[in-house]
């Protein structure tokens, strides 16, 4: 049992009991003899952060080939050097993106990317939860396709027993994956109740090219293969026409909204009020570093509502509460965890924020100050499944984890 | 003297000593007897932020009456406490104001508001530079005309001595001063070799607005007035057509970008890339807090990128060292300080960056993780005009101007 002792909540100070992975209990004032008491006076109890849609292992390439033309930094910078990849770097790279992730709050993710065992067995040391889904690349070869199947197979397959992991399967894309890929992942994903996940309508490009092949548009062809229901998220999801849309909401598919990585490789400008007023299940998500360069939701809130504004034409638009809901309850919602809000019954998922830190005053409307003045240095403390993470800003062992990390690049780069 | 010893610059550890107010000598190894050492092994030293435009003593308004329509979140929220404002308060709000831009590694703000003694006087205690402006905005009353500029002459004839002060006026905007302010302003202003900043083409509506009312737009009229030349400050300047960027150009005026501000009003997104390629003089500012909500250069930075990326529709525009450079270099040259690198013979004002915090990692590439990745928590020193204003992430006094803020919001909120 954890408490926590007149800590800031709702506009005043409360306790709040923790026992196993739940808030059990929230009351002006609590009594727990046993309990380990956390002193908050000065902070607030904020429900941590969902990024749903990342790929933790290209932290290496943060800052590689920044600004050269999309197919330039693909070919000659990115490719090459994550075809060096291995289990092993793997493995010490995403703990560090796992570290960036909790100092900036974040306690759940959806990945999709290669070498996953690693991915896993990072994810239980550092005790983070996550969705990491294997990602099906056929390039519409038919050779491929079976191996890639295969590989999906033998990923549901196993066993990896414990931790806070949810397995899922991620057809990459409509111009990268066969439609047996999609199909066959969504039998498998149905067959065990798993999430699926995909990029989809990320450019007008993939959309013209979509159409030109298939005479549908993506999230047309989607529904066409029978993808779309509420275990399917979309990231990206920029172009939809009116039609998509409500594919998408009849579907009770989720979108994943990638407000910077959008900007950064021009992808587009999703209209997220207009999603917003059609009732979407919206929720965030970072991108990789590779395209965003941060995996901080933090940053992330902020250019969602700025964007949101710009593509509305309407300063009204994307209120902080609603980008501040995207980040948190939305994701852990769409992931069918009772977590992203404090409130009793609810998941441990939280963090302590520093009511003094500069950025935080005058604390008038914390959601506000959150989404568009906070950064990593408000945080102090991050709970995920009612274990700390991080405590006064310090994550055990962060120095070793990033040594490795520094080593692993120094192998990759 | 200040030595700093193993600092990264330029790709490698160097020795940099700080003498006076100047950085006098760069070297790989610097023997200097008598002079304070500080020990910067795993810390880079980059140049200070220079702010070109904000309103300081807008502090107390972060989160006030946020994502309503303009005129609702002006009049019944802004306004009527800005109306409250005292000299006291205005001191209070100012000098936590600059806490923030310390935290955030700025050392130089151009600075337009009301009851400026007291900002002033903040500026002095907490050691930084800034052009501090008196606001002409007559609303087109003589009576008020006249009472402005009486209260302009008696700013400029006022000795504020010593301090790294620098006045100059600011007509507010052609919407809401008159021909009469923005003249004898800038007249004012050639006689003592000052900078005039003012508000321009933020809104579509103020360009139609002065085209309906004087037949010109907001820059052409500034032109015809004689306002423009090398030491005139062009906030937002989000509007303009291709005879005003030629006009801006060949006067030499400089432009604040707001980024942040532009789109969380829905003002517009200015076309960065097209003015860097016409070779205007551009520099970023982070606007007040009332429409940001942040004072970070950090934030300020990734926005800038963000939005001119979208803006020329082109991922390759606003390249990392250019928006680093408008950050930093073209702030310090525009207000013809020879500070903004970190060269021999330039103003000691710098910020050390810890390149060990998760998001200055891998250190690839410097620049581009201080624009898209970096936050106040890679900051550890910041030093102006060759005096340190935070060691080890900590500001002195940094406490009470929290507690003096608190106290002085409570009166006003």
């Amino acid at each position: 049992m954890i408490l926590l002792k007149n800590v800031y909540l709702n506009g005043k100070e409360q306790d709040v009991l923790i026992e196993q992975n739940k808030i059990s209990k929230i009351a002006g004032k609590i009594e727990a003899g046993s309990a380990e008491v956390i002193h908050c006076k000065g902070k607030a109890i904020l429900p941590a952060f969902c990024n749903m849609h990342t790929h933790a292992a290209m932290m290496f390439l943060r800052g590689i080939g920044e600004d050269l033309p999309l197919f330039d930094w693909l070919e000659k910078e990115v490719w090459p050097r994550e075809d060096r990849l291995t289990d092993e770097t793997v493995y010490y790279i995403s703990k560090f993106a796992m570290l960036e992730m909790i100092k900036t709050g974040t306690t759940t993710f959806l990945d999709m990317y290669f070498h996953i065992s690693s991915t896993i067995d990072a994810l239980k040391e550092m005790g983070m939860r996550a969705v990491v889904t294997y990602v099906g690349m056929d390039m519409f070869d038919e050779k491929e396709t079976q191996r890639r199947l295969n590989l999906a197979h033998s990923f549901l397959d196993t066993d990896y027993d414990g931790g806070l992991l949810f397995k899922g399967l991620s057809p990459h894309a409509v111009y990268t994956a066969s439609e047996t890929i999609f199909k066959e992942f969504k039998k498998m994903c149905r067959e065990q109740d798993l999430f699926l996940h995909t990029h989809v309508s990320e450019t007008q490009k993939e959309v013209d090219d979509c159409l030109q092949k298939y005479g549908k548009r993506p999230v047309e062809l989607l529904d066409s293969w029978g993808i779309l229901d509420e275990k399917t998220v979309l990231a990206h999801a920029v172009h939809l026409n009116e039609h998509e849309i409500e594919l998408v909401k009849k579907s009770g598919a989720i979108v994943a909204h990638n407000p910077a990585s959008n900007l950064k490789l021009n992808s587009g400008l999703m209209p997220l009020q207009h999603f917003l007023d059609k009732g979407l299940k919206l929720t965030l998500g970072t991108d990789s570093v590779s395209s965003n360069n941060s995996l901080s939701m933090i940053d992330e809130m902020k250019i969602a509502a700025l964007s949101a504004k710009r593509a509305a034409n309407d300063s009204t638009a994307a209120k902080v509460q609603d980008v501040f809901d995207m980040a948190t309850k939305n994701g852990f919602e769409a992931l069918g965890l009772k977590a992203g809000q404090i409130k009793e019954g609810y998941l441990a998922d939280f963090m302590l924020v520093d009511l003094n830190n500069f950025a935080l005053l005058p604390n008038v409307n914390l959601i506000s100050n959150m989404v568009y003045a906070a950064d990593s240095s408000c945080i102090t403390d991050v709970f995920c499944n009612g274990k700390c993470l991080m405590k006064n800003k310090y994550v055990p062992n962060e120095e070793q984890i990033i040594a490795d990390f520094k080593r692993a690049c120094k192998e990759l780069l």
